[in-house]
């Protein structure tokens, strides 16, 4: 990538994954106390690991000795804010079910928030060994020593659309979920399971678009520079900034983006 | 593992995988001729790619040198009769929808049927490198060099349980999805968009059952001695021999499995 104030915070980024992954991986598929944040079983609940604690508490670290101005906003320790406008906006282990399950669809999630909105972001699958990584309007993605430019597909309607939600039922209302069938009788296939990794797979050009609900701003902050420098669009259902959470789509297409609002928009 | 008769067949089965994933990776995330065998979208839907056909093409080439009496019977290129009692049951890419999309869920499967049953099984993932093989009672994982025994966890009673299944409705019937669902609403937790990798994590003790529907013999026949060789049980939902495919489920308690079959017996 070229020169800019931001490829200082990216070479930064990428240490921060690294510290991450090599915090996480030991216990990935492993025996491992899981703490149980959520409530009743099926439902909501959200397993967090000690993977996730301790790779937050490697990347605190790090940002607190390399950027002590900058403020922190992470899952698993809550805000640290800073004496400057950038934020660092973490989640360790995004698709904890997956992780605890085995599944390759969790992620690391590194967010860089210049104070208005996210201008950096790293998704980073350290079993896999692949990482996304986006800033100045540009998404990379780096596999076995290789980095390539990534550009979404086109993808006119729904018809022709792959959909992705990490669950058809657990993180949605009953009007969410209606709203998600409707979509899912219109297009060419769903896809579930995904988490994150969805999200990268989008910006790929292998999927066309993720809908999802109930998130928090550490699960979104970091995709959106990734969805949009690959060329996609990423808004709450009702087409607003999705920086904070909810109910989140985003399309790697802005002609099927529009299309998916106008069904969505109704459960939003 | 100890010498057997199964031990030779075990190594050409190695080598059967490495051909297998030698073929199909080049396709996989790449611009690729989809050619669609299925129906409607969204229905029945079933993809297959150039990367399945030469896979099994390469299989069957080195089958017919190595064993010619042996018989073939795979997805792409049907039923060829051997003059011996063993038959490789072959699909290469099980999971297409995984392995269009981009996702690491998909596999290479592998059984060998020893004129009764199968009784040898590789379940292949050439992309994050990992495999599974079983025979003679045993399941193995190898991944990065390391190969190690796997056997399942216990799971008592549904409410512990992890269950999986590829979709929530695409390939269930309406009698089938409300028996999914009444499942869903007794366990821990479900998780879709699994295919063939989902077997291979009850084998690891990751998850505990997986539930599934319109399966055929190349879909299941690798995995029943992965599953039982690890120590778990796979049978129809009425729980009949799971060989011939249709409606199965895999679980890694017999316990847990006997309390699936009560309620999947209702949809059987």
């Amino acid at each position: 990538m070229t020169q800019s104030p931001l490829s200082e915070y990216a070479r930064f980024a990428h240490r921060l994954a690294d510290a991450s992954g090599a915090a996480i991986l030991p216990y990935f598929r492993s025996e491992l106390a899981v703490e149980d944040k959520g409530g009743k079983a099926g439902q909501a609940y959200d397993p967090v690991t000690l993977a996730d604690q301790e790779a937050e508490h490697a990347i605190r670290a790090l940002i607190r000795s390399t950027y002590p101005d900058h403020g922190v906003l992470g899952e698993e320790h809550g805000h640290e804010k800073g004496r400057s406008p950038w934020t660092w906006v973490l989640d360790p282990i995004d698709g904890t079910r997956a992780f605890i399950t085995g599944g390759p669809q969790w992620g690391t999630l590194i967010g860089l928030n210049d104070g208005e909105r996210p201008v950096l972001g790293v998704l980073d699958q350290p079993f896999t060994g692949e990482r996304w990584i986006a800033y100045d309007g540009r998404t990379e993605f780096r596999a076995r020593g290789v980095t390539r430019r990534l550009k979404t597909r086109p993808c006119a309607s729904l018809k022709d659309a792959v959909i992705s939600s990490t669950h058809p039922w657990s993180y949605f209302s009953d009007g969410e979920q209606a709203a998600f069938r409707q979509i899912d009788a219109r297009v060419r296939m769903t896809r579930f399971g995904g988490d994150c990794y969805a999200y990268g797979l989008v910006a790929m050009g292998l999927m066309d678009a993720v809908v999802e609900s109930a998130l928090k701003a550490w699960d979104v902050q970091a995709l959106i520079p990734i969805i949009e420098g690959a060329g996609g669009v990423m808004t709450t259902w009702s087409g607003g900034d999705p920086q904070e959470g909810g109910q989140v789509v985003a399309s790697g297409d802005e002609r099927l983006h529009a299309a998916l609002l106008k069904i969505l928009a109704k459960a939003a």
